[in-house]
């Protein structure tokens, strides 16, 4: 599978597989950055009307106007529905979004933060700070590495795993397959919560 | 203000003044109806995905595969939230999706439906009927008028008004203004509720 977004008359129009049909375009002021990782294309562009422009792989991934909502939704809901989290899991979400807002989580004692694509951390540090500025407190340990396989090694760990995974394209795909939500199960606590980027209930209904 | 929507290689995209750079597109497989009406042009399209897709004056109405979460939370929230309501006005909403929905209380005794234009009616019984299935309930009564002068000669008649308006360019523009709401609040019974389309948060944070 491969995403087919371009730019075109200062358009960028995310066109991809995944929702045959349907695009989203913003307009485009400025390619701040473009270049392939060892894992997909990254690109950062500076839209006229909404920030600065996260796209892995030709699929978008944030835009500084809207952010906020995701981070918090992800982050906020298992922290606060649990009575106690202080061991904390975050898979993938480079741009150090969900990392900023559980930082916001005193009762929190560590937060292991594993992604696969020191790339985009780089990136996301150099164009977002106000995004990416959970890297340095003191609780967070940085894992570059796959998570998949990161996960697959824990055992009862953890009380709250966030997975802020790309789409089941490219490096993300396995964090949508059963063996990887097993590898979750065993690695959290008893009464641990688990809470992931699951795709849009309107485009993928079939799911 | 006019938007500037078009059909390109097959895709046609929401480009509206109203949410600059930024626009939404769909893959048309047919146009099944295109003409000017006395307020605005109507567009009915087959999209390739998300089943028809009703457009005025270049904005997307409504598509067919997510038209019911719009339908829903604006009519069920208000009714569900009134503890007897048994006098609804419906402005706006030619599509009869509300009125679908209204209908499925059985408390309600009345609802006058108030749309400015007659055609979208039409066009939508002709090409939508599971959405335009409500305007034969016996207590529903079809007004073709203005919303804006209908609800200002109604004094303290209605449990609950929902505002299905258009956005506020062409006939909509109106039911976006003070004296609307002022009017709305007189038309309302004690503890009545109003429920109205309130355009996007993420797309207008100014307002």
């Amino acid at each position: 599978m491969k995403s087919y977004s371009k730019i075109l008359d200062g358009w960028f129009s995310e066109i991809c597989p995944m929702w045959p049909g349907i695009a989203l375009s913003l307009e485009i002021d400025k390619i701040l950055y473009s270049k392939k990782s060892k894992f997909q294309q990254i690109d950062m562009f500076q839209t006229k009307n909404h920030g600065k422009m996260l796209v892995l792989d030709g699929i978008i991934q944030l835009t500084q106007s809207d952010e906020f909502a995701y981070q918090e939704m992800l982050a906020h809901v298992p922290l606060f529905a649990h009575p106690n989290p202080e061991t904390v899991l975050v898979i993938g979400g480079g741009d150090g979004g969900i990392l900023r807002e559980a930082n916001r989580h005193d009762c929190i004692k560590t937060i292991d933060f594993c992604e696969v694509d020191e790339d985009v951390i780089n990136v996301c540090k150099k164009f977002l700070p106000d995004l990416a500025c959970g890297f340095d407190d003191p609780r967070v340990k940085v894992h570059i590495a796959d998570g998949n396989a990161f996960v697959k090694a824990q055992k009862s760990r953890y009380d709250i795993i966030i997975v802020d995974s790309s789409d089941p394209i490219g490096p993300g795909e396995a964090l949508f397959e059963q063996p990887f939500y097993q590898s979750l199960k065993t690695a959290l606590k008893p009464n641990g919560i688990i809470a992931t980027q699951g795709e849009s209930f309107f485009l993928h209904k079939e799911c």
